[in-house]
């Protein structure tokens, strides 16, 4: 999607070969006027498909998913990170390491949210090695639901964790694929 | 707002004088088309003030605000709870007690997306004690940022926290005002 790549290239910090910052636009500042484009473009590409709910995670998907959700006119779930352990039987839960954070996060989605019956377009801003994607993957086959698909706002292709999902099977559509990035030459986007 | 009193009416759960649950269409599951109609009303309530910003807390903040910001047509900036108290001069910080949770949080946010130009609209789903929306203050006046008014959701009007925030002068409009409430008798609504 032009208008995100454009948006990268002018207001996203390369800090490293792994680290791109969009914090001016994504994810603490949000523009929401460009989510809202991605959410037309997300609804575009799963025109043709039937879906029920948006799953995301918590912090900084529930923006976008919030405002992709007017698009498909369903109901969003935003997986929440458990600070306990033991937190019953009322809850499906899978475990999502954090590269950023370098820690283990279990998350959790309340059983009366997600159903057999749902049909789900799961969201999230970033795609790396696609830890939060597999453990809201895990999640909904927990529940029994269809993952209908994935929509990525940024996906870091050489990381690889993309690809893993769409070898599974997944239909994954990210609205821009960092081939590779660096402070020097800023970011080259991937093109098939 | 009648729409938003008949949910909470009709899906909210009272589980105490004290705690009313909203995660079937708020803090957990979101009813985007419910949100998309209380961010027309804040803008209804607030469209002859200038404004240029949105500022809400994560998590359950982040979607409302997103959405409403579209009718505002600014971008949204979410506080961030911050693990570290040493987090260098980039940032303005503030306290917040939650009742929920029974602690203290540092939230942030970065002095590059808050300044002395802007006038703020402080958005959150829920209004106490008025711990989350004065630490929002506080931030703001660090910034030397104006504080048009705060968007509630749902305010529970007996716990005094939105009568102390008009005694300071600032604007709150809540879409919902909780008198009391009982699992016995439900939500009673506040009438001026």
């Amino acid at each position: 999607m032009k208008l995100l790549e454009d948006k990268i290239t002018k207001d996203g910090l390369v800090l490293s070969h792994d680290i791109l910052k969009v914090d001016s636009f994504l994810n603490h500042q949000i523009d929401a006027s460009l989510v809202s484009e991605m959410g037309k473009e997300w609804k575009r590409l799963y025109e043709n498909e039937e879906i029920t709910k948006i799953l995301t995670i918590e912090a900084s998907g529930i923006g976008i998913a919030c405002i992709a959700a007017l698009y498909f006119d369903v109901p969003v779930v935003f997986a929440k990170k458990s600070k306990s352990s033991n937190i019953g039987n009322d809850f499906y839960t899978a475990q999502a390491y954090s590269f950023t954070h370098g820690n283990t996060n279990d998350i959790i989605v309340s059983k009366k949210y997600l159903s057999a019956d749902d049909k789900v377009l799961i969201i999230d801003d970033f795609l790396a090695n696609g830890a939060a994607l597999n453990a809201l993957v895990s999640i909904c086959e927990s529940a029994g639901a269809t993952v209908v698909g994935m929509g990525v706002a940024i996906e870091k292709k050489y990381q690889g964790g993309g690809d893993k999902l769409r070898a599974k099977g997944y239909r994954v559509e990210s609205l821009a694929m960092v081939n590779s990035m660096s402070p020097e030459t800023g970011v080259e986007f991937y093109r098939e």
